[in-house]
């Protein structure tokens, strides 16, 4: 069925494989008069674009975007916007062993196991290469968010076993290092952690966090499309996201009510606010004005050049390794995706929650003809 | 918006507050001819009953489920399934300060904020009583998975401190004692634990960890209704959960993905098999035929017997404590809730599952005449 | 899959069967502040009561609605609002040949075919009381459009060869006579020839016809969800309408550029305003500020006494009569059900329109904090 | 809100405007395993194409479709398909008059209203040129139903006054005559008309039908998303479409009982068969097995030369006319929209269907193992 469609009045369509022509996404439902150009989609893309150190591939890739339509005298329309990034490089080469061989941790034998067959070249529609689309999208969910003051923010909290200092966290410095770690410290030990995954021919996992900051309290529709149900499914559906955490996430477990209830304190000018933010900004499925908070564990990269045992289409197993340059680690190119896939949600719910209240609805229709 | 309503295909609305007249749920698209009687659904409502033992609230609820409509002659008939559960106890009482505050950890604040007045009575919508609607509606997709010899099992993991010892794990214990843990040497120690809870007026969070087995490879539909995401939202929609995983969940990020792959094997008649599951059952968005494996955390409930800071509608703190008898875990109650938001999900998919190739459309139309 | 749920954000999820226990509904997306009462909906069920007059038939139906969640201290809450009504009469009786005979001009044979069996005790699902879901939903869409002054009035255009005549048409009429037609002298001679039909054991189409007053400019969403798209779904979705017509409707085919456009004139105090309204209210699928009109075309009432030949599950042909009392004409009662569904689906568009420009969000959300 | 996104599991999302960079349709949901190539595309677009003929506009648009996704290897892969036609020709160029003023019968006025301006330049996303991304998508869903026998067939039925003769009728003399109707004697009368509509600078509505053949029974899904109430939607959605009807249509409002209901005969053989279809296929919303039928009327072009009263964003009414070519008729260009939006429909309600029965769930997954 329609998989690749999300989002209920902000809502877009992904396209594209790998290896085929481009990779795009159409955004449905984007409300009309906000300024839109290319350029600010590009940025977003530009981060999450690999070769931009040795941690990440050396493939180019240039991806530069195209508005297709949506767009008027620089403002949205409020009619679909279409951002196509065409891919350079499609020849048609040797893809070998792949097309018959299910590699661990792909999605491999189970597109073919769905689908009957699958478009195998570089991974077809389950390639990284797909969030091209997420992120395009997520761009324009920004812009949105940001003429009403919102901003959404990730960084890498951990590689390995190498995690930041919280008490050295800088997010000015995530941008600034290869890693996309808010403290410098942290990221050289990760560098080097990495380095010796790359000798031993081997990938590592790690976390992505992230903040949004100035959101309305009133966000998110109990008791199924809560704020922090769409943003778990919206995390999770991104590749190799394996756990989603909200607030303190697994940590309230074991935790005790008299710790992780959020209570009330003054601030300096005596007016009440919350002491802490164990909640992660949402209570009941709801924003509640407060900084939400998430959490996100990726799983190492799949593609290792070790020799592994993998299944035949031919149903026998066979020991074959995955040749080419890989990624180590992706959380730092995942950090943008995390950041889109969080911006698109909250987009849509801040739409939805307009018609919450006949209050807002009076407020937009106007009743002075009633008087 | 519309947010009580759950899937696509297999589409759930559910109502009712806490102190109402009843709660429901309206099932929208079950197939027809599945048996289907009200002790089906009742035994699965019982497990999510409390008063059970004193780590649960002594209320006396019977919750009997009625079946309004949708069943004939024992069979579902493909129409609507309307299920109701009458509150017993609707008496109008003094709600005292609870109308006036905030309580830490509750939705009082957002759900005010949201809607503009709340139905304070025993937390109204909010209340964790909601969720008789869901497992109503869980009982029914569980009895359509049987059918296709589908299983999903939820126990409790962990209390606080005390963790199973995975050695010792035994499924059938987990339904023999109160706190649903499938390790009776864990159990005890739990109970010690939460003895300890109530005594200082406090609460305990925990995890619940769910398994379905024989699940056809092929469900999950990418890139945005993978199986995974939409586990991950049907989990987290729930009350009180902070943090959802998938396979090894948070343990990713720490692992190298040689540990990380799940390599093949052959078994003892000489065919592959996966050699482990650290994916949990699911690649790309996709189960793959083995077992599916998630785990919930959950957070000490709110409601507790100390005195908080508190918000109040008139903008000032208020030093306050909740009264009544409230329970001081939650999660062997919710094993039932996360089993039922489990099936739900697994049951849509296998519906949505069935269009994804041309080959099954034919067998279910035919083309005899075509020759 | 899911087809007893209609709306996007006002979404209602229908259910019950003709003998079953009873007939509900739950409307979830209703704004909160909304004031409602039972006696608010009973009044539009009432309307469409049998028993009122030799022409409809006399089944004593009282049909009291209960409301059972999402209202407090009279006003909606924002949460799921749950309306049932009981069924009176469920005795089992003999339905003797209608089991197991396919009866022309009714579902009987389709719904065997598509669910493999079928509820057949009076039409189950498909039967005509099916509509009082539709009807209680559509009392509390009207609640909401009237808080912004927005009026949905349906009446009785023909029935059979008898049609109104718009120079004697006083929508006040409509009300008074039995069968609902806005001109005294037209219903006199309808009822003459529904007089023929009974005697003749036939029954007879007709028309209805509504119109929406007090609508903003700006509802619909193009290019599939224009308001005349879905209010032309909403209004074939009722048994028995076989046309659907906005404006001027089929008359267009007819018709001239120069006669059907709706040309700009000055009122008497020089303001611009539309010559006609040809178009019924909405262009390119959003309304334009004047009246929407729409017409639906019912057939007649297939249950008639004459003996037809049927299909039977055996499949061969029967000769057979249908017995009981059946009303003649359906398009009296169908009027407040053609009223329901306009006002379910322009509720839902103005709760849509509200997020389709930026300045709309910018008034409910603010951005004092941006300057 | 999302309004350019239509169907459930095969979902399309269209884009685009008259002048923008080009039109093109995502399409989410088509199974996996259906031969596909850009001719089969480009035929239905080349049905559409202007310039054939006097009758319709001689702009040169060559329209070349692009497949840029979703298939491999000639199959379609189940992943989403998107198809591109870029504009020819964008060069800015005046517009003139056309951006201050709103023409009578067009979409300007309603657009300008909904979202506070507009992209005017050739009608923007209210051109009828929008309709490209329905046709290439309906194409597809062509494919898909041509695997299973299911035909769907539209042709021009009447222009003005001059309608098709029945006993003359011949459906491959549809797509022989520049108007598409499948009635050579018609057809030449109405070319008469529309010269002296020409001559006139005027334009004329006319009527199209649709016939879908070999549909299996039980495609549909009471009691909103019935097959009848879900074609009026795809029909009613097309720019110009003011009336639906389906099998008698408006004529049943006329019609009594005993003439109306499609009673049974038997054929030579001696089996059952129904002896007439005034229903047009469909009984309770769902598909009977015999053929689908429906007529949609479409309004005169609004684009006329004559001077006409418009009303000027300045708010003062102005008398002007529109220059350029204009079609004086488009049912003969919008026969393949009607095909396209009623193949999508079914198309959709075809993978729907799948679910409704335990038995055909069974069929796909199989229960060996529960033996």
């Amino acid at each position: 069925m329609a998989g690749s469609v999300f989002g209920t009045i902000f809502k877009i369509s992904t396209w594209g494989e790998s290896h085929g022509k481009g990779i795009g996404v159409v955004i449905d439902g984007c409300p009309a008069g906000i300024p839109l150009c290319e350029e600010d989609i590009q940025v977003y893309l530009d981060r999450r674009k690999p070769g931009q150190n040795k941690y990440t591939t050396a493939r180019s890739e240039s991806d530069a975007v195209e508005i297709m339509s949506g767009v008027f005298e620089g403002l949205t329309t409020g009619t679909p916007i279409s951002l196509i990034v065409h891919n350079k490089d499609q020849r048609s080469k040797d893809y070998g062993p792949i097309a018959e061989l299910y590699r661990p941790g792909h999605a491999d034998f189970t597109y073919d196991h769905k689908y009957g067959f699958r478009d195998y070249r570089g991974g077809g529609r389950s390639s990284g290469r797909e969030t091209l689309g997420r992120v395009a999208a997520g761009a324009v969910a920004c812009k949105l968010l940001a003429e009403l003051g919102i901003e959404v923010k990730a960084y890498v909290s951990s590689i390995g076993p190498v995690s930041i200092d919280r008490s050295r966290m800088d997010l000015d410095e995530a941008e600034k290092n290869a890693l996309r770690m808010p403290d410098a410290v942290a990221a050289e030990e990760a560098q080097k952690y990495l380095d010796q995954c790359i000798k031993s021919l081997d990938s590592s996992g790690g976390t992505v966090e992230c903040i949004a900051t100035n959101l309305p309290a009133g966000l998110g529709e109990p008791v199924f499309e809560k704020l922090d149900a769409n943003l778990a499914k919206a995390v999770m559906s991104i590749g190799a996201v394996k756990a989603v955490e909200i607030g303190d996430g697994t940590e309230v477990a074991k935790s005790l009510g008299s710790q992780n209830n959020d209570c009330y304190t003054t601030d300096a000018q005596g007016k009440p606010k919350k002491a802490t933010n164990h909640s992660g900004g949402i209570l009941g499925g709801i924003s509640d004005g407060t900084t939400v908070f998430l959490r996100a564990s990726f799983k190492p990269t799949p593609s290792i050049a070790q020799t592994q045992t993998m299944l035949g289409r031919d149903g026998a197993c066979h020991e074959s390794s995955i040749h080419g340059r890989h990624d180590p680690i992706i959380v730092s190119r995942a950090v943008v995706v995390v950041e889109s896939m969080a911006a698109l949600t909250i987009a849509d719910h801040l739409l939805l929650s307009m018609a919450s209240r006949m209050e807002h609805i009076k407020k937009i229709y106007g009743t002075d003809h009633l008087k």
